[in-house]
């Protein structure tokens, strides 16, 4: 059985990433999405272990000193972080991992797996992000001023990624294919693979 | 419109590489196949202009001094080499361009176009590429062998591709579907994208 895949997925407030997400996981069998630890507030309907490990900043500040992140990072007044073990875990059993984060988490993320596929989520313009962010309708509008200028900062390490996927509306199911299509890829890269010809080269 | 993404097809002969691209073919509504021109001899079933152009050794040499072609070389005692005019053309109409060409002229090709994106087929082990090549019944032994240490010597080339694709026996589908998502990633890689984001960065 081969090792799986390390996916890194990027994006600002409002792409509609977890959209994407959500597609994606329906459609790849053995994929696991990583849960982040963070500090931030449990917003309705969100679950403790599942959507994220919620947690203290004192407990966050032991797993950064223990070094168990794989990455971590200060978003929004709030503290992200993966936790490296269960991702290495479901890795070693073959699963492709897929780690929702920010931009800055993801920099580190490349710096320390160089073998992971990174993939930025971008809107089709900013005018429509900034009208997908106004037309949820349930935040203040001095939150959304400050998740656009944390966008166009996030836009600036877009870059850097592997892949740039542009979710367009309403077309959630054409993102997802090309996800999937890129994790799949993924597999088949030469150096991924290279052990099948062994005995021939 | 975007351009179309150029992808070099390479693998031995009787590792089921045609029948993975008719397959490709089948379900990539905007590819096109390159057709080669070559000196050897037309077989049964074969067209001319369809299958390969078929040319008399000075109509080849004559396109290699006018440098009309984007690779060249001689296999098996014939010359064969890929016309660039119609593969630019196509390419900037925004069809994806599949070249089937063997490991000499991949290697001219990734020196001249580093975008493409190369893929090698190779078979799941060597004695089952042997089993193939006998199993055809239509190929003289002497033949077989020669097909076999070329195939030898092509797989010492594999490790310069950036995808492996094993062709397991029974699963053209699959390696179909490998080849499909490669060519699906390679335009979601963000040099090829990176124009969305221009009014933002």
């Amino acid at each position: 059985m081969s090792k799986g895949q390390l996916i890194v997925l990027s994006g600002p407030s409002g792409v509609g990433k977890s959209s994407i997400v959500k597609k994606v996981m329906e459609r790849h069998p053995k994929l696991r999405f990583s849960v982040s630890a963070t500090t931030r507030e449990k917003r309705p309907g969100e679950v403790d272990g599942v959507s994220y490990y919620f947690v203290s900043r004192e407990a966050f500040q032991t797993m950064v000193e223990r070094d168990e992140l794989l990455e971590h990072a200060e978003y929004v007044e709030n503290c992200y972080g993966t936790p490296a073990k269960p991702i290495d875990e479901a890795l070693d059993l073959g699963y492709d991992v897929l780690l929702d984060i920010e931009v800055q988490g993801a920099m580190q993320v490349m710096e320390r797996r160089p073998e992971a596929v990174t993939i930025f989520i971008a809107a089709p313009s900013f005018a429509e992000l900034e009208r997908r962010l106004t037309g949820r309708g349930d935040t203040a509008p001095d939150k959304i001023r400050k998740r656009l200028e944390t966008a166009r900062r996030e836009y600036t390490f877009a870059p850097r990624y592997d892949y740039l996927v542009i979710s367009e509306t309403g077309k959630v199911e054409e993102a997802a294919d090309e996800v999937l299509s890129i994790i799949k890829a993924a597999h088949c890269r030469t150096e991924n693979r290279i052990h099948y010809l062994k005995e021939e080269l």
